[in-house]
């Protein structure tokens, strides 16, 4: 507990004193003075540091690596031997971007991805900043400090879509605070790029704080040409992880920016991008793989990180780089390889047996020192963090009496309508035109009841009577469709369910995901809420949807850094010129009393 | 001079605002919106992320690089353009673990490699923290600042050697505060490695100060075998430069420890430690190369980082991972890959501009942005710092009056004495005996003249009659002779020249080297410093000395972490059982009164 304490604190005084407890306990291992709590025999090596592999036993002590050698003087009465001839041993892989908010909470996606082999994850910390505050996120995170999987933070400096009242949500002092949790690994993602650009003194300002903390500045730097790459890596830039194409994976190593080469359920693009090692093999060791916002049914039909592992290896990647890239070179990336990436003493025991290199879905896992998973099952106990308390405070919550009417959704006025046309998943493009013929009525409403965004949608689901959604960039309710009856149904139906998804069409509920953690999440298992996504694609599918991920289409349809016309707080809005083309106006029913 | 206010103070606000301003400059640059200071045209630029080679140009806004590529709009009217066709730009070299103060000054040292390509130098603080005490050896680091080479830190935990007050020398507030410092990049060499093992509690204590501040540890495990490097590991340590075999090298990357091949003119062992590679060429991706404590004639004869670059091609390094081993790979190993090793937007403006890649010496240099050498001669100016404020304390004066008789160097009773007998250039076996033909008397004094720790040496120099040097590992005075009488008067002489080298026959002073910075360095050119250490060299030589470094041997002969018995503040010193074989006794004259 003591450890734990201090990495939460970051009190110097008890970080001191438990580092150096931890270290005497290791070392008197070590040198077979006292008993390993486990000891792993016979094992096949995988040494990411020298890229070789070769017999070893592994001693642990707590919840590090304490021994790895030949000598077996450390093995007392009490220490627990686990055999592993015939087993290749290979470093916990490592997730550097994740989204672990994706309908499913991060204990839901640890209990899946550690019988997978990953354990670590660098998570982004935004929905839970937001809907649950700067204290609220400190609680979680320190809850989550139980799990065997080992969360690392980024932490957001800006909201994903403008509003009135950022910068009292993203102030300096709450930031510089959370940056210096021992936890936090660096800020960002920063999808504002074109003001990084323009030299955005407020934006910079943000930056700085994990700059001079010696933490990582994470890029979001989709469609930015190898010209502009030049003046975000000039901003602080350190890595990114939106190259769609191996151009644009050379384009940002060249300009000293890390690469994190992406296959999530949005963008499987993994493949192409390893083009770029055929230009550039040089590049090799300093590629990191992610799943980015992978969603529940793509983790669950394909896996987590084994499954980019596999894909590396299937795309020619030696084995042994394809699983540095999801060890050592991640760990290396964030200044964190003492401690992850490698098995060797002094890093947290993080270990996954494999049959064979060509094979990264382990037989067993150890985590935290401790076994975790064993034949593709969980045997830990993976708590979740009280989120009822977490998100008790009013971000999350929904205006008393939140009751929209019909008339709330009617057509806007004006011939020259402002038209979202989806053009994929998540891209618009801008049509001002006169509504027609299976364009779907939108909205954007404040979950306090304040205000209400209304445009037009084009390109999603033309049969689609009526959905009412919180999962938006800015956690308020998205609502489609074409009918404003079922629009309204849809959207009053989710306070009673604390938030999710809701499908109506003639007056009868007909599809309904429940996340009452926070209106984004639920504590399901995994697989279940893969079932649930999938049904709604289908349902979807069935009333027009032409794209594979509806999660992330309503997601972003409220998300202003993308192309190329959105629904806002501040009304419908061009991304491009920044501006507002419809402004959003006061709800004057049920809001104002919450 | 708001930028290096903040490097020096650590102060966030200020440092956030150079920060921010550094970036805004940048941004503009690199967008064409603000002219470059500087430009350098049609170059082609070695791309150490990507291993590539390729055309480019570089603009450079104060310090640092602002955009790499084809275009040419931040040329502005004042912006000088320097022509690059037919050169490669190569990122400025990286010692990753260096004594700047072997007779030379940094500042001397930083003249004479500048135009050799070296731009950022990781940097032993020992002698200036130990004769300057901390506040003399910030007031260095931060006069240092203004040099266009770039000196980061690291801060030693403990004495090279163990005398009492030692604790009071390195109390951890204090270090903490070092430790703090930007500039500060790790803790170590740690030489104590045998009490790390045993976990010694005040030593790991020492070592948490920087693991809580995310530095480095740098190990310092000459001798370590494989079972033991395992506790070192688990003890913090992260590096090593002292491998002298490939199998040691690999012993240490097998233990997670990352390496630094060393060629140094004591240990020029480079050659044969490339054959690691031969083993696991994978180990490539991590291995950095260092000079170590090379002495001014070894410099001067061979040159620095750019001869270790030299020396890896001669063995088959491809010259791509040669340069990555003294640019990226040490950047990234101290997490500071977003500010030096590489040409790309963001990082400092340290380019090397190269005929060919097969010839490391560069034609031209520039560093934090200026043209600081051409054709190897120096351009910049290079300032000393003011040493006589920073030396002026207590500990780097001699005691007034520090007066030795012969009679202080008469033979120890008793017929067992402890002889130092020297078995290479700095290795001792402990042999217990009468004296003999060839032993040379030998004492250690303390500079205030408090105690007199005295012994024999064998294997030295036979035929010397008296030395005497303030180059000691705690900074007292090594006394070496067969003549009492030339020992005294070479003692005597030292404080007239506030330390160096004296060497005494037959009444005559016949070599004096005057060291008057702390008695350990002098602000002449490396070259004239190079020829004294090599006339010394021949001196001793035709006195039968018959190693090859004797500046080392000398400061050696007091340095408690090498075998097997050395001279200490304690007195005779056995290393390997940790005990006194013949203690130091009060000195009655001179010293007292100091």
């Amino acid at each position: 507990m003591r450890a734990k304490a201090s990495h939460l604190s970051g009190h110097p005084t008890l970080a001191v004193g438990s580092w150096v407890g931890e270290r005497r306990a290791l070392t008197a291992v070590a040198r077979g003075a006292a008993p390993a709590d486990r000891y792993i025999q016979d094992g096949t090596l995988l040494n990411v540091y020298t890229g070789e592999c070769y017999p070893a036993n592994v001693a642990i002590k707590g919840e590090r690596i304490a021994y790895v050698g030949g000598r077996a003087d450390m093995v007392g009465a009490r220490t627990e031997v686990i055999p592993a001839r015939g087993r290749i041993l290979c470093p916990g892989y490592i997730e550097p971007h994740s989204h672990p908010w994706n309908l499913v909470t991060p204990a839901v996606l640890a209990r899946h991805v550690l019988p997978l082999g990953t354990t670590t994850i660098f998570a982004d910390n935004l929905p839970v900043y937001e809907l649950a505050g700067p204290r609220g996120f400190e609680a979680a995170t320190r809850a989550l400090t139980r799990l065997p999987l080992r969360f690392y933070w980024m932490v957001r400096v800006h909201a994903q879509s403008r509003s009135t009242g950022e910068a009292r949500r993203f102030p300096a002092g709450t930031l510089a605070r959370l940056i210096d949790n021992p936890r936090v690994a660096a800020v960002g993602e920063i999808t504002r790029w074109p003001e990084l650009l323009e030299g955005d003194r407020r934006l910079l300002d943000r930056l700085a704080l994990a700059a001079v903390r010696r933490k990582r500045i994470e890029g979001h730097t989709a469609g930015a040409s190898a010209e502009k790459l030049q003046g975000l890596a000039a901003a602080g830039i350190a890595s990114c992880h939106e190259p769609i194409t191996a151009q644009e994976v050379l384009d940002r190593a060249r300009a000293g920016i890390a690469v994190m080469l992406r296959q999530s359920s949005l963008r499987p693009d993994l493949k192409a991008l390893f083009g770029a090692l055929k230009e550039a093999p040089g590049l090799a060791a300093r590629l990191m793989l992610t799943t980015d916002g992978s969603s529940p049914a793509f983790v669950a039909e394909h896996g987590f990180v084994d499954h980019l592992v596999r894909l590396a290896m299937a795309e020619g990647v030696p084995s042994v780089e394809a699983y540095r890239m999801v060890t050592l070179n991640p760990a290396t990336y964030y200044g964190l390889d003492h401690e992850i990436g490698g098995i060797a003493p002094g890093r947290f025991a993080d270990i996954v047996f494999l049959r064979d290199l060509s094979e990264p879905t382990p037989e067993r896992v150890i985590a935290r020192g401790r076994l975790v998973a064993e034949g593709g099952r969980l045997v830990a106990k993976i708590p979740e963090p009280p989120w009822r308390r977490i998100f008790s405070g009013p971000a999350a919550r929904f205006a008393p009496g939140l009751r929209l009417a019909p008339e709330d959704f009617g057509l806007l006025s004006g011939r020259r309508k402002p038209v979202l046309r989806l053009v994929s998943a998540v891209i618009t493009r801008l049509e001002e035109r006169p509504a027609a013929e299976g364009d779907l009525l939108a909205a954007l409403v404040d979950r306090r009841g304040r205000w209400i965004c209304r445009g037009i949608v084009a390109g999603f689901a033309r049969d689609l009577h009526g959905l009412a959604t919180t999962l938006s960039t800015d956690f308020q309710i998205l609502v489609l469709g074409r009918d404003p009856r079922a629009m309204a149904q849809a959207v009053n139906r989710l306070p009673a369910v604390k938030g999710g998804l809701v499908v109506v069409e003639r007056g009868r509920v007909i599809y309904e995901l429940a996340l009452p953690l926070g209106g984004i999440m639920a504590a399901a298992s995994l697989p279940d809420l893969a079932a649930r996504e999938r049904e709604l694609l289908d349902l979807l599918k069935a009333r027009g949807y032409a794209y594979h991920d509806p999660l992330f289409t309503c997601l972003f349809l409220t998300a202003d850094f993308l192309p190329e016309v959105r629904l806002t707080a501040r009304g419908v809005w061009d991304v491009k010129h920044r501006r507002v083309l419809s402004p959003s106006r006061p709800l004057a029913r049920g809001g104002r009393r919450g």
